[in-house]
């Protein structure tokens, strides 16, 4: 006797389902070892019913990535959403995007793909998969405006490097996290006042120090 | 007829030969999926040939997150020994450990053991697998000792922000190459600049822009 259909909610439930174990088993084994048939058996589905929410290994590993982008695309949106001053809009999304890549490396990871070749080589190039990107440049680009950096006239160098450093953190954190690194909440907050120290206009010695 | 034995330089030049294989080995299929025969089998070696060079696939990462580190490591001794003021030092140290992650990222990817687990959990713990740091750190507290640094009165501190933050620009370049950034030496050099701008001491409103 066939199932009754799912409804919607019990759907997505699955959907999450699936993706949790495939996120799990990918870490363990990497993406290449792992085969749809183990994802299905953790989550206790035939190739059939699996293949009827991802038709490919590709589409699991997008829907895994897409899941986690527009997770910390919400963040930080709320995140800039608090802070009228940009410069303070950019501490935070720093310190934001920190907590968010410590909290869970494994969430982490999966934005970066683990090196995977299943994407297209052009994956990053395209403008709806740098959301979480323009949350930041947009504030960069703010405060280049309203004369609160006086480092380059760039708001995408700039806000490339504010990124660039704060990923450090986060990378160093999770690869190496037996080295005797300071605490990372201090080490966040220590780059991002260096950073933000060297961009902003108007610093004098000694200041806030 | 038993070969005769190799010289020195002949053992020496099996071992890289050896080493090469396995990281791209290693890179295209990840460590776990390489067996030792098959490492063995790219060199025209013999298992037991080979486990003469190396007991183990662990000896085998450790051989090769060895000779990588060896390497950084006297990059950065010799950029050191060519800057006598700390904070050139330190600038100079950045793009030289930028170059090396960019130039070749599979070699960098070593130093951070592709996240792999058969290392000991204490492996970056140990003071002797941390040399390539301890070059940046000493430039670091001399910059401190000669107060050209106005940030934390904490070498450990400020150099771990200042590696990271060039340490994430080399990971984001390496991990996705096809964002939109701005070429690595800019970024490396904006990252640089804000963040020495922002921890040395003496920075005046618009100077050196």
């Amino acid at each position: 006797m066939p199932r009754p259909p799912q409804s919607d909610e019990e759907k997505a439930q699955t959907r999450c389902r699936i993706l949790d174990a495939a996120r799990t088993l990918f870490d363990g084994d990497g993406i290449k070892a792992v085969s749809m048939r183990a994802i299905g058996r953790r989550v206790g589905l035939t190739a059939s019913a699996l293949y009827a929410y991802f038709p490919s290994k590709v589409d699991l590993v997008r829907g895994l990535w897409s899941d986690a982008k527009d997770d910390l695309t919400r963040r930080l949106q709320d995140i800039s959403l608090a802070h009228a001053d940009p410069l303070e809009a950019i501490r935070a999304l720093g310190a934001a995007y920190a907590a968010f890549g410590i909290e869970d490396p494994l969430r982490f990871r999966v934005l970066f793909l683990w090196d995977d070749d299943s994407m297209n080589d052009d994956f990053y190039s395209r403008e709806e998969n740098q959301s979480p990107y323009f949350v930041l440049r947009d504030r960069v680009a703010e405060a280049i405006g309203r004369g609160l950096i006086a480092g380059p006239d760039d708001a995408d160098l700039v806000a490339q490097a504010v990124w660039a450093s704060v990923h450090g953190v986060v990378v160093l954190n999770n690869t190496c996290p037996d080295f005797p690194f300071r605490p990372p909440g201090l080490l966040v907050s220590t780059v991002m006042d260096a950073a933000l120290g060297g961009l902003r206009r108007g610093i004098v010695e000694g200041e806030g120090r």
